[in-house]
């Protein structure tokens, strides 16, 4: 099958010492390692676009989780988009683009089966961002985790982020009454507001959270749409009205504190308001995947969503973007341009 | 209609102060007051149960609640099994069992629309708990709210008191694989094991609930239900497998202190394990009140549920019964027999 000559080797961001507390650029490392040619069924993909996302700091992480931790010494796997270069496998030309696992690396070697074939006529980072991963968490967590139903209030923190930035977009494009987001700078706030179209937003390090979202959500919320825990979660508790469902999506405040973190210490309101709060991982909702893809690529192409993005160019900044991501360096989805 | 000669008064325990912490004696007032003669459609009660209930500690702070502050100088209201002595009623006659919820008095003298007749070929007090709200709270909340199966394993705190007893057996005869129980003492702990049925139990002063949790059920729970908060909820949200519910019904061990209670540290753990956190009344739950009857009121006729009771006797001692049973005194449901 087709092949165009493969270079001998490509560059790989491994994991080299599993961080305590905040990452540092010591924690990984920048390796030269062979380009493997393709195998029976399968394709080598020059990646163009990897995703960093907050879910990679607790990989880090030698713990049992809902992923599990990258191995010392291995590559950072993730999210990429990029194209065909060699391909044994049918279906697969050089020059389509596709959407795989294997990122974190300039060239990807993997069974066809592992990669999905996307329309380039859309950009390619929209499939790690709006028509990925992070569009369908915002999707799946408000309407289908949170339950969020026309006419009712919805707040999310860490609102300038990929997933939160959806979420308020598809609370307003689906009826809400008031959307409310909150962010870690003046500029995102005005951001938010502004072009993404929330009808509030506060800076959460301006004030007292609780404070600020009674301002902002005087009659309270509906739905909480969690991804920092903490202080956030707490004031929320406090907001939520009757029957209202907090989304627990992300703590992100809490995935670099060495030290224990603060649980809400108003828990027990949930009792007479009758609280629900999920905790979720989109791997439980690809059956949305259709109606999601339908819906949201519409607005897309109907530009109906703002999207932001965040690129950071070259390859060799992927750990740069991954720790300016964590400390909130981005608005929107944070992205890796592999060829900066 | 039918009437008994009626006192002209009768004793009541009046609200006096509200506490800060722990109530005490001097928070209530027994009171000398008219037993009214019944208008058209009313009836005159005389009580012979009381129940006393961990929720009534909540309705003593001026704060709005689910249900509305008891007034200060004013009857604490509560549930209540009595006879009509008076009845000036269509259907209500002299002799009948009710079952109302002007309760902490001696006579009652209310609307009969707001009484139940109830078959007193049974014990009355059973209305007061395993066949009342106590027992429906275990039933709608273990089977409803925390979506029990057959097979899964249950984890109840404050497992000895009136509600969690219940759950325990519902548990175990709905097909339950593992039922442990927490309790404040040997005794308590001894008596889940053997006469309520549970498999396992501890004793949660005796150590960390975690440590003790996690050897009683060394593969995790499935339900949590909670009537305590605290320590316990942290340590059930550690011992939670995918998918556990917690059904948040109680705040025993956060009612009375007067600083601000612990939240659970580890609440982003429901996010990997898309754990479901939901606050339950049972308000919410009458239209299973059927289904419950029929299956619980079964299950008691056949002699299948062990139902411990703790009375107090004498109308006077009502107050002691309340502070016992917040300091947990009481296996079962506490009761005050009004003559004692």
């Amino acid at each position: 099958m087709a092949q165009q000559t493969l270079p001998a080797t490509g560059r790989e961001w491994h994991l080299a010492a599993r961080p305590s507390g905040w990452p540092t650029p010591e924690d990984f490392a920048l390796v030269e390692a062979p380009v493997s040619a393709p195998g029976a069924g399968q394709i080598v993909v020059r990646n163009e676009f990897l995703s960093v996302d907050p879910y990679m700091r607790g990989r880090m992480n030698d713990v049992k989780s809902y992923v599990p931790p990258f191995r010392l010494g291995a590559v950072m796997d993730g999210g990429a988009v990029g194209r065909v270069v060699a391909s044994e496998a049918e279906g697969f030309a050089v020059g389509d683009a596709v959407l795989h696992g294997l990122g974190w690396r300039e060239y990807a070697t993997l069974d066809a089966a592992k990669a999905v074939k996307v329309d380039d006529s859309l950009p390619l980072q929209a499939y790690l961002g709006v028509l990925g991963m992070t569009g369908l968490t915002a999707y799946a967590g408000l309407l289908e985790v949170g339950s969020f139903k026309e006419g009712e209030a919805v707040f999310v923190s860490g609102a300038a982020g990929a997933v939160g930035s959806m979420v308020g977009q598809i609370a307003k494009l689906r009826g809400a009454s008031l959307v409310v987001g909150s962010a870690g700078s003046p500029e995102k706030v005005r951001k938010l507001v502004d072009e993404f179209g929330f009808d509030a937003a506060f800076d959460y390090k301006a004030g007292p959270v609780a404070e600020q979202l009674a301002k902002a959500a005087p009659e309270g919320i509906d739905v909480y749409f969690d991804n920092v825990g903490g202080e956030h979660l707490e004031a929320a508790i406090g907001a939520l009205t009757l029957r209202g469902r907090a989304v627990l999506c992300g703590a992100i405040a809490q995935y670099n504190e060495a030290g224990a973190p603060v649980g809400p210490r108003n828990l027990a309101l949930a009792i007479g308001k009758r609280l629900r709060l999920e905790g979720m991982l989109v791997g439980d909702h690809y059956a949305l995947q259709p109606a999601f893809a339908a819906e949201v690529g519409g607005w897309l192409r109907e530009g109906r969503l703002h999207v932001e993005e965040t690129v950071v160019d070259g390859f060799e900044h992927s750990v740069d973007a991954f720790i300016g991501m964590l400390r909130g360096a981005n608005t929107g989805k944070m992205l890796v341009r592999v060829e900066g």
